[in-house]
């Protein structure tokens, strides 16, 4: 007998199979999964965004088990909201896929997407299921500002400002450089952090709401890359962002990486990872100069006066930039 | 030189044109598309849901203009808020999609979106575009439940309740029947009505919070075919829906349909589409007897105690019971 897949456990069955590995709803979802919609108990302001992840561009079947992808989807959609300084609360899916995708996949992804939930603190509260020829996973979280604050935009950043980052960038990139280079995380430690980074990212969530609570003057997810985000805070709050290359000097791990796959100078193509690399879902903050920063932040550059920019130790950054779509 | 394209255009420039078409913001949109996420002001309980369209299996581009995909998207979620009772508000949209898309199908699209989301008092707050094999469009919708209201479940009908719907059924199914025979809007009032109402439906969604307001006690959107989805109200209920096959019996349009298409018996086949069509989004709601039914809506059958299911004139359908992924 086969493997079940999509076509033999049906819509229903799938469903069915999914909505158990979701759990009991914490007491702000009044109606869970199962109705025409969901219905959630919010007192204030809703912070809500949408992602998608689509087969062979942005995961790969036999890299990425259905168990990777759900923390994916989860991470990259509730990363986008603690972007804003908001709590993740909640997580609706929609999955597409074939009919012979096998229904373990489907039941894995939403094992992944519980599991980067309970780390945010949020729960998927719905979802839907289509037919399609390839597997597209969308994405939209719903989070909710504590403390009656406002959220925290990429436009708020002002000349003097400590410029501040929660997490690492870099390790996505020389993960997915690893995979397609046919290596993997048995190529040693750091070969296997890199891959799982990759993978299955795990944001540091709680950073947005401090960065809030601190007093941060802009925030962005560095989603595309570090560079690339930073060029969008920058534009938005109309100043220079100035990073220091001290202070963003790749560790060991990711030069370790560079070395494994033969870069000629593993110390730049590091670098490169760092600045350039996407998906890391590291938060890129701003706070007023003397802010005491909150836990999880670091100071990495300072907010300058200036036409609109990243300066990478006071001069333009010459290497790739982050990550296009269509292009 | 040849038509734009995704990949011609670009992300950004794709992002920037679409924008445009969205229009200002109304007030509870305290931050709209453009940063990590959007900000909605909202009081109380939110009610959000989300569906996909597929390519090839949704919709087919020599069918459908962007326009109709864009109207098609915002009233499937937007129906699914309504069919809790509640009040639509906003609406995110993902667009994944092959880089040779023309551009003016994504723009036409944002177009579509933006009309329904008018008729509907939402506007589109978010999104998110995503290169892939094939077009797949997810939208999330949001709403709120006005005067302290209740969500309006598919659990709540009693026997003696009045069965109504708002809308009609059967002429989606009908246009679908219409296309794949090679037919279209050029053959008469009667089938270019059913092509529009498949292509891009125009869901009733006042009904929702008027049958909230006027005490319904279950309510579900017929997006599966009226008997499935009756099914599922009378299983959530634990109550027999029996449905008045005279209310139930097709207009004059729907049976003319049915004769232009050569059925033995167009009637037959036209009470068909009307019980097991799918994707017309009409409300059917149950309310308690003697209930002064709200604008909109008709008296369609009434709930019974016994097995919980769905009955036709007091017997089982024999006919298609609806729409089924996968299977």
């Amino acid at each position: 007998v086969g493997e079940d897949t999509l076509g033999t456990v049906g819509e229903d069955g799938l469903i069915a199979s999914v909505l158990v590995r979701y759990g009991p709803s914490p007491a702000l979802v009044r109606v869970g999964p199962g109705d025409d919609a969901a219905v959630l108990d919010l007192a204030g302001p809703v912070v809500v965004s949408t992602d998608t992840l689509v087969e062979t561009h942005d995961f790969r079947r036999d890299w990425s088990s259905g168990f990777d992808v759900g923390v994916k989807t989860a991470a990259q959609n509730l990363a986008d909201v603690a972007a804003m300084g908001a709590r993740p609360v909640a997580l609706l899916v929609s999955l597409a896929a074939p009919a012979d995708l096998p229904a373990r996949f489907a039941r894995d992804l939403a094992d992944g997407l519980a599991d980067e939930c309970a780390r945010a603190g949020a729960s998927v509260v719905g979802g839907d299921v289509s037919a399609a020829s390839e597997v597209v996973v969308t994405g939209t979280a719903l989070g909710v500002l504590d403390g009656g604050r406002p959220a925290v935009l990429r436009s708020g950043a002002r000349p003097g400002d400590v410029v501040a980052l929660a997490g690492v960038t870099g390790p996505s990139a020389a993960g997915l450089a690893l995979l397609l280079a046919g290596r993997g995380p048995d190529d040693g430690d750091a070969a296997a952090v890199a891959v799982r980074a990759h993978l299955a990212p795990r944001p540091p969530y709680e950073a947005g709401p401090a960065a809030a609570a601190a007093g941060a003057t802009a925030l962005i997810d560095t989603s595309d890359g570090l560079l690339r985000d930073a060029g969008r805070l920058a534009a938005a709050s109309g100043a220079v962002l100035d990073l220091d290359p001290a202070a963003l000097a790749p560790g060991a791990d990711l030069v370790a990486v560079a070395a494994l796959l033969g870069a000629a100078d593993p110390a730049a193509r590091a670098l490169e990872w760092a600045l350039a690399g996407g998906e890391d879902h590291a938060l890129l903050a701003c706070f007023p100069a003397g802010t005491a920063l909150p836990a999880g932040f670091r100071a990495v550059g300072a907010v300058r006066a200036g036409d609109p920019g990243v300066l990478v130790g006071g001069r333009p950054w010459t290497g790739p930039t982050g990550w296009h779509h269509f292009t």
